[in-house]
């Protein structure tokens, strides 16, 4: 529910309002807006509760009117939040006219590695290191990655060579660890409907990077999104890494770019595309990262190595770092015939 | 299994190994090569024959060497036939250096209708009418299509205004019929393992663009292009218009973009995406048109109205044909910038 | 929508009805009741007409209370037609008592294996011999069947051993042909929606054995079915055979057995399972049949071959004939305590 | 690689394998065993090292053979535990001759509700009560959960009414809390890759009732009971609770029953099916329940609630608690005619 207040309204009267759905249990939030305020009501309202609430609010002093939202979730949704959201880390902003590359090795192997991966990232023009340093294995037996050492790496060449960075983190008791070292925290596919991990990003201070679940709705991403974002943590990014798909022979999931048109009517979110995860295959990897510019993408989350073919994890669909300089140029090419830098 | 002749290999030593393929009761087929004559098995070897046919064929004079083929599907691989195949129909080139647009409305419904369409395509820059005379409906009670008298609306408002035609064929008898009227049969989605109507659509004389099945991997699709071909067809455009989606809240179908850069490694068929049936929904088309174009699809497909919320069919998919020329100049744009026109 | 009469309507008053309907270009039927009669519109209704149309038949005389229908398929729902429907082959009857078991091949290979396998299904108590003489195969390279020698001996075999037959067909205009030999037509998943060939088995006059398409929605498939009763043919059998898998390591597809209490609900229409296409394994076929009938299957489509591996067609989901009666002895038991037989 | 000793091996030479295997920094397993003991080494072993091992395996005095392992899973697989694994809870054995029945409400809601679910589950002969105390909700404005209130609750009244208690933990560090009041402990679907959350469960000391992923396949399910074996638990109950559906319109979820004669061959763990979240529908659970049973489930988990139409979350797929006598009625004439008991 949103009470649209009149262009006059006074403070006195936004904060009546206010406090009215307080006592009703419920939780307001003040709405951004140019020309007057509104104030939505965050919380799920109990069906006999919402026809009384409604003319209750419509009838105090300065509401001009009261709008049902047809959404399971609030905050993440364009009805809440009209304008777009742009999520400014360091000197960074994702979603502002330039769409943002995030790269780097799937798993933070050593110094070298990540240096050597940084250096290629920051002459390509990125700005965003990825390296994962608590990796979720499907086999217990795998490589489950260097822990807080890597953090420490990633930390310390992100610094080094001038980009902002962002790491997984899977247990909520590990995201004040992680958000010491990281300047975005990564929550993966698996993760996306483990609630305490998004409470707990939520509460973190960092901006949230929430990847789609293998076999998530839109509604339910959404609806995850909202749990970081109810736990205080508005700067979510939302990233495509392909659902689950038909079959496995060509490519590891689909990755489902039409999701992208669909977000940016409905959510003032960033989006952000990874498809290296989603096809799992480096072969793949230029083409659905032009698709997913001229599609309207906000960034691009791409996994590069030195040396793919020796990577502990994902060699497969590691794009090698030489490759990089040749495929930003012609990201840069479909960029600019949409309307943005890169 | 493909048998590479030497490049001094005369004519006699290439019929010589052709028969001997034929004695084994297979069938052979020349393929085109620029330096050295190849011949490849079409057909299934049985398991049993594999290592002796090799041996033998081997040691026929003129034989360089015997190649193992990995997959299913012959004539619509690469491994036969390396370089693209470029469908020419009239003055079109399909999977030349230009993206070639095919639009109209889901269904021929008035010569009204379509001159508005086609007019609106033409002036756009498309190159090929689209247009359902026999529609394929869920439901036995919904409109079922003009039939034949809807093929003669297409056909002479495409010679009217300088289009090629593409319509559907839904019934293996009447492809000869369809086949008077129409520049390329469509097969669609729901009948890509009708074989009795790929056959029968293979036998024809015309291009076919074969749409790929709601659940179709990718290797069933090209078998079920190599069953046009093997029928005599060899010009078959492949079109993707979206796989059965995780759920449908916000669109029909899941396009699957990815299939593009698979398909251009492992057939040298063009491949044709149409995001309308894909997407069912008429906002979500123009991002997933230049998706396309960026990920190196051949054409598009796009269904447009004159006044979509009065079609018979599918209006909520339509583009009004007021907004083509901006989307055109919108996806020209997209096309130069990974180097093609449109 | 259905036009309830009142219990002491005359037969005048009831055509006065279809009569109306006719004239408003609609298609009335005659729906089974046993106290009194209803009339069904078969026909999608036009939004724009329905009001006026309801209030119309309301103000007949002789009519009790006109409801609306929810569901797109009309003769296949339960809403039309309340009490199951029975099909009779010869002497067996479909959603009777007993559970009806359909064995044999897959595919008609010879009189030997035929007349084998015969004597096996019906020793084990069986009632109806399947075996393909069209095999829809996904590769053109692939057996395809014996055609019409194929019908030929399958019919004869099931005449000399006591069993009615099913078979598949694949093109419409062989529809009659094999309704002269078979007693069910069989049409694939690959056809669930090729209507011309729905409608020319459902003015056949055999009964149709209609499986559900590989990603086909409930109401999808019941929409198929209804493409065939409404050209004439009112026994349907409903075969599952499993869905689009998530993975295929382990089956082939994945049997959706909760269609069965859906189906019992919503249509009045016989079920029958498929275990041996859904799994794709004849190790996981037993546990498959119990399941089935103990959701409330009302016969099973089980494929077995004297030999399996021998056979030219899916010889790895199919029992060998010795293990019929084993299997049947369990499925009775089965059958008892849902009470029924078998 | 599974290592067999010889039947004729001493303690010495068994420890010697074991020590040889330590060595080269893996992790060997003594595996049960009637006649002889054999010795598995459960870590991954890298392809380099693989072939000398085997060897110098096989040189060792008392080794009569080694065999190379084909599956990801080493624990969970039958080729590392051919006999089934029993689990006892209590006076309860799941995967004995009985099928066991668990049942209770979606969340623990009051003592009285409570009360009134463990008294019908208890008299209609179920043996495992379930109520949620932390609820994994998709939205996170709905109901989630009574806490350690909910646990306290659930405890006290299995005690009372003389059943044990399964509920669900969604946070590693909730772990030893819940695993203090509950019986068995219970991961969600959401939580399958969870691994924090696995290893935790697996140090907890108790059974754990895994649940499959919405998409996972079975080897990932079967690697996620890996993870929970390998940080020391055994005992691991599969539960099955659908996977993804086609479609929603009758149906949450899709009950995958086929992965009951799947599980049984491919690993020794007892097998749970769950037809309650699968069909979110209470009108489907009876015949899924009758179907799992007839498939060979050694449990069901089954929601009831005293006034399903009032319950604070899934109401609409829990049976009444009055009908629970009944259903179990059927459910034991299938259970004997497979078998086994209820």
């Amino acid at each position: 529910m949103i009470v649209a207040m009149r262009q006059d309204a006074t403070p006195e009267q936004i904060q009546r309002v206010m406090d009215r759905i307080c006592e009703a249990g419920l939780r307001p939030e003040r709405m951004p807006g140019g020309e007057r305020t509104a104030v939505g009501i965050v919380s799920a309202i109990p069906a006999p509760l919402r026809a009384s609430l409604t003319s209750q609010l419509e009838s105090l002093p300065g509401v001009d009117h009261v709008t049902q939202v047809s959404r399971a979730y609030k905050l993440a949704s364009r009805e809440f939040h009209p304008a777009d959201t742009v999520v400014q880390v360091g000197e960074v902003a994702i979603a502002g006219p330039a769409v943002v590359l995030m790269a780097g090795p799937c798993a933070v192997e050593s110094w070298e590695q990540m240096r050597e991966a940084a250096q290629a990232v920051r002459a390509a023009g990125g700005r965003v290191l990825r390296g994962g340093a608590y990796k979720p294995r499907t086999s217990p037996y795998a490589f489950q990655g260097l822990e807080e050492e890597g953090l420490r790496i990633l930390q310390a060449v992100g610094r080094e060579v001038g980009l902002a960075t962002v790491t997984e983190v899977v247990d909520p008791h590990e995201v004040e660890l992680v958000a010491r070292y990281a300047d975005i925290l990564q929550l993966g596919a698996r993760n996306m409907q483990n609630y305490p991990l998004l409470v707990a990003a939520g509460k973190s201070g960092r901006p949230v990077l929430l990847k789609r679940g293998m076999s998530a709705s839109i509604d339910e991403w959404l609806l995850a999104a909202e749990y970081v974002m109810s736990a205080g943590e508005s700067r979510v990014l939302l990233c495509e890494r392909g659902v689950h798909p038909l079959d496995r022979t060509y490519t590891r999931n689909t990755l489902d770019l039409s999701c992208l048109p669909v977000l940016k009517e409905i959510t003032h979110l960033p989006v952000i595309v990874d498809p290296s995860h989603a096809t799992g295959n480096a072969r793949l990897v230029p083409a659905m990262c032009r698709a997913a510019v001229a599609a309207g993408a906000d960034g691009l989350l791409v996994e590069v190595h030195p040396r793919p073919h020796q990577a502990l994890c994902d060699g497969q669909q590691s794009l090698p770092t030489e490759s990089l300089a040749g495929l930003v140029a012609e990201l840069r090419r479909v960029a600019e015939a949409v309307g943005r830098s890169l």
